[in-house]
């Protein structure tokens, strides 16, 4: 669909983006007053949001904009400058780096579009833009990207309108726009994790996936880092990117074109190099990264990171009031590598203590007459408790069954749980009444243990929190 | 946990089991006023869901019950009974099966747990009510389970209190009681096909999953049967219900018990008899019967075959307004056995006459560019309508992004697109802001568009659609 031509990289430049998330000063070129405009929003966040450093408006028609003492060009701005955004039709792209090599600023985030991915001109732009950059020391974000968001400081570049944004420890990158905006979207209406920055990196004309990883694994904020790709630039790199952030914190990589009618779809798209999935996927492995298959994946794991502990182990309790329950999660279990292991005696002979005599507790525990006996709190006190609290369990997956019979307080009884045992990883399945479904997810995201519509994504996700701890060592011993 | 006793299953019946469906008069044994008991929600279901057949409450304490006349003992009441529900203690059980016998009754239905599942006494029950039922020719479902549910006469043991049913085109066979109810919530409150039949075949110490497989097969209310099993009693037997029963309307099954875990505790749960997984899992490709691996699949699956028309290939159109839709999509078509087809030339200059000069159109089709020309109503008609009006499509795909910035009557525009090519499947990923999500996917499935929260499971449910007809046909041609 767009024609794709090769325009050199800016590459070779130091790595230290870190100026771009934290701004003392910022200029919006193409900011409006006009609200039907994207550079209107894009200077609307940097205000709403509460932004504290320097905003200045550039738009050569306008003495104020939104109540901010508007210039006509980035050279005209008396005071310091150090990020520009800019917002404006592509063909006045050029014009602007030039004015910003002129102001000396040290990077630009380049939202609009209409550069190499739209064929024709645009590829001469873009090269013409990344030449005026190279010269002048100017990093760059984009083109066609969303760009920076830092919630520590509400810095953004974004010119979608945001909600108040919410702190948190998962740092996003996305290759693409749309995309990168709609699943931002998702993660802060939907999700109980927050972000800590988020990085659209467009067309990747010089600052990529590399130096965008590279710069989070070394991000106080982020304890998480989830990425959306389609190609690799410079494989090698990334590669030893990954894994030095991998070492750090997990890194989850949801990377497409892996068919080959994927790869011809990412060349239109993001014009991406073809790589060979399995090279991939095993360069991956190497490195500690962590593929996900689809977006679902990369926000469930996520999720977990972001909320749960670490395993220590791969030793997995399962605790389910239906019986089912306790069969379709030993299945998952060892499907994803975990060890349903066998409970101590002294977790056998607690449980036990509430049960008629013939019944013989084991892992998976299946507590329905448990349930019957001592009602729906004790219940998940003693059996996930026990479960928890036993010395051959490394984390544990319940399934809990959701309808508005079994009303009950469920917060605190896995809240108590939780902070007893603060160290083991656990991930909650509810199935029943969607209503209920909804009020206890909402519930027990709110007190940070993840909740999962599937009993096969709770095994998934506890599987990924055990295995990462390993990873981790062996990236640290052989470095 | 429960000691797992083989008890014989009183086989070699005449398989008409129709009559538990629909019985012109049933007896409710362990009735009751007590509202705190499960008896007195059985009797409620029959009388609030407006079940039109007799109904006898059978208690010895009472006479009258919900407003019924009571009958202290089944072969006490003056009217013939063709079909008994028993919810009293297991120990009761087998006078209540003798007094059954004495009555010449059809079925029963046998909810009360406590019996083979529970080990010690409960074997012995649980063999003498099966030798007491097979000399008085009477056919058992159950113990141990919910039963039966039909929403086509309001008829149903099912012992949890349950909402205005649904009439729908999909029955639903479960193993066990309580995950068999979570799963019926779930369906009644969130998903947007109803059920024809429920049955639930607890203990199955007579009706089993190759009956239920039979009698569904001819059922006119099915069109798509969703099984959960752990195990197989008589393999050879079940296979051939499933190959005549994948005859006429798919069969979606999951099977738990795949690993030794598994299957170790589901001899446990329901004392199922292990499986080779490998061997079920071949065998269900030759009888035509689709597997499932998780329960979120199964509901993915069964919604797509109740809501939308079987593809007549296996050439998928993708549509997404965002790039990384196209490529994450065709990577999972290829990965799901579909054929991301080149668009026919008649397409192709429709949708490019909506386009700059410079922008080609291919499938997947990125359609941001024509969302940002035409608008987000006419966008979908020209590209989803284009791609599905393509004599080299057969299924598609649809990518949106969903914000309060793009509000638009989706409903509207995708009932009119489908309404022109009713014969072709499409399933719709929504991502963006969950109240848009969430609101967007109530419209859509409201007019029988099935949405899903992931690319990929959009595709999955596609390739379903499109390999059924072929299984279909072959069996058809073999028999």
């Amino acid at each position: 669909m767009r024609l794709v031509i090769d325009v050199p990289p800016a590459s070779g430049r130091p790595s230290d983006i870190a100026f771009f998330f934290e701004p003392k000063s910022v200029a919006v070129v193409g900011a409006t007053n006009n609200p039907l405009k994207f550079g209107h929003y894009l200077l609307l966040n940097l205000i709403d949001l509460g932004f504290k450093g320097k905003v200045y408006p550039v738009n050569l028609k306008a003495d104020e904009i939104l109540g901010l003492k508007t210039y006509p060009r980035v050279d005209l701005i008396p005071d310091e400058v150090e990020v520009v955004a800019i917002i404006v039709p592509a063909p006045s792209v050029p014009q602007v780096m030039r004015d910003c090599a002129e102001k000396g600023v040290k990077g630009v985030v380049i939202l609009s579009s209409g550069f190499r991915e739209a064929g024709g001109e645009g590829i001469k732009f873009e090269r013409e833009i990344v030449e005026t950059a190279k010269k002048a020391g100017i990093r760059i974000v984009g083109p066609n990207t969303t760009g920076i968001l830092n919630t520590s400081n509400n810095f953004t570049t974004s010119f979608v309108p945001l909600p108040k944004l919410r702190r948190g420890n998962v740092a996003f990158i996305a290759q693409t726009g749309l995309f990168a905006a709609a699943a931002f979207w998702w993660i802060l209406s939907a999700e109980p994790f927050g972000l800590s920055k988020v990085m659209g990196l467009g067309n990747k004309s010089d600052v990529d996936d590399s130096e965008a990883l590279e710069y989070l694994a070394h991000d106080e904020d982020t304890e998480v880092i989830a990425m959306y790709m389609e190609g690799v630039k410079n494989g090698q790199k990334f590669l030893e990117a990954a894994r030095k952030a991998a070492k750090n914190k997990p890194v989850l990589i949801l990377k497409s074109g892996r068919t080959e009618a994927g790869m011809k779809a990412a060349i239109s798209h993001t014009g991406s190099l073809a790589m060979k999935d399995e090279i991939f996927d095993a360069a991956c492995k190497k490195v500690g990264a962590i593929r996900v298959k689809d977006f679902e994946e990369l926000m469930d794991l996520a999720k977990a990171f972001a909320l749960q502990p670490l395993a220590k182990g791969n030793r997995i309790g399962i605790v389910s009031m239906t019986g089912a329950g306790c069969v379709m999660a030993a299945d998952y279990s060892v499907e994803y590598g975990l060890e349903v292991s066998e409970l101590s005696d002294k977790t056998v002979k607690y449980i036990e203590s509430y049960l008629p005599s013939w019944l013989k507790v084991k892992n998976p525990f299946d507590s329905e007459m448990l349930f019957e006996s001592v009602g729906p709190e004790d219940c998940l006190r003693i059996s996930l408790g026990g479960v928890l609290g036993d010395e051959n369990v490394d984390c544990a997956v319940c399934v809990i069954p959701s309808s508005p019979m079994f009303a009950f307080d469920v917060e605190t009884s896995i809240k108590e749980i939780g902070e007893k045992y603060p160290d083991k990883p656990v991930a909650i399945n509810l199935i029943g009444s969607k209503d209920v479904v909804d009020l206890w997810t909402k519930q027990l995201e709110g007190i940070s243990v993840p909740v999962y519509p599937s009993i096969q994504r709770c095994v998934r996700a506890l599987a990924a929190l055990s295995k990462y701890p390993k990873t981790s060592r062996a990236l640290a011993s052989d470095s």
